[in-house]
């Protein structure tokens, strides 16, 4: 556990006007964290934070998650070394979401499957029918498979 | 109901890297989605579709939510004139957030307290005690206190 306080829900104008960190968590404890790149502002990944997550970001400079699947803390890039420094954290006017502006370490990428960004494909739009994806990122930075194996 | 038609979700290789759009909502039927400036890239808010929003976001080019607090359809813009029209829908590795790339009409604002973003606070970043909130928009774009009158 660290030091750093978050305050107590206020009212909608303290919340949404106020100068006090009221995060607004969902049903499991969690606030949804946007991750944009810190020079291009591209939106990397979309992670959730537990009130323990966000504390230990702001504390270390370097960005924790909670894994749903995993149910347990992630620091991102343990493993891959794509960690994430964090530069800013905005809040939204009801303060139930983040945007976190970082700079990532190691090779570059965000993405386990292997892009510069997760948001890696985008929605072709029939006028009806089925909806395809399409990629906007041409090449990935790497190859999982060649790095960790077959997954 | 529109005629668009989203994928059931497949094997984890054709969710993460497969053609098909196959969102995954949460418990509640939900998908995250990211709104940013087209030109820009700034995060402009972060809002809730269920297949029906999306399905109708496809096929207008304006987007529309689900909203939480409501419990209903939201399509933005449709009081404050802050429509916006979706340029693109990038979603992510696994398929359970988007990103919408989007121009706003009407005064260009998106947050209903009158700035451009949601996100006009950061945090301050202490060692340790109570986190607190800076404005990092300094001006607003309008005061809906005179458009609205207050609320």
């Amino acid at each position: 556990m660290t030091d750093i306080v978050f305050s107590e829900r206020g009212d909608k104008d303290t919340v949404e006007t106020g100068d006090l960190l009221m995060p607004k968590y969902d049903a499991d404890g969690l606030i949804v964290a946007v991750v944009t790149d810190h020079v291009s502002g591209e939106v990397l990944m979309v992670g959730y934070m537990n009130a323990e997550a966000l504390r230990r970001t702001i504390e270390t400079g370097e960005a924790w998650y909670w894994s749903r699947s995993r149910k347990g803390f992630w620091k991102k890039g343990e493993t891959s070394g794509q960690v994430q420094t964090v530069h800013e954290i905005l809040t939204d006017c009801d303060q139930d979401a983040l945007v976190l502006k970082v700079s990532v370490a190691g090779n570059g990428a965000t993405c386990h499957v292997g892009y510069r960004s997760c948001f890696f494909r985008k929605v072709t739009s029939p006028a009806s029918g089925t909806a395809r994806l399409e990629r906007v990122e041409a090449e990935r930075v790497y190859d999982p498979n060649e790095v960790y194996g077959k997954h």
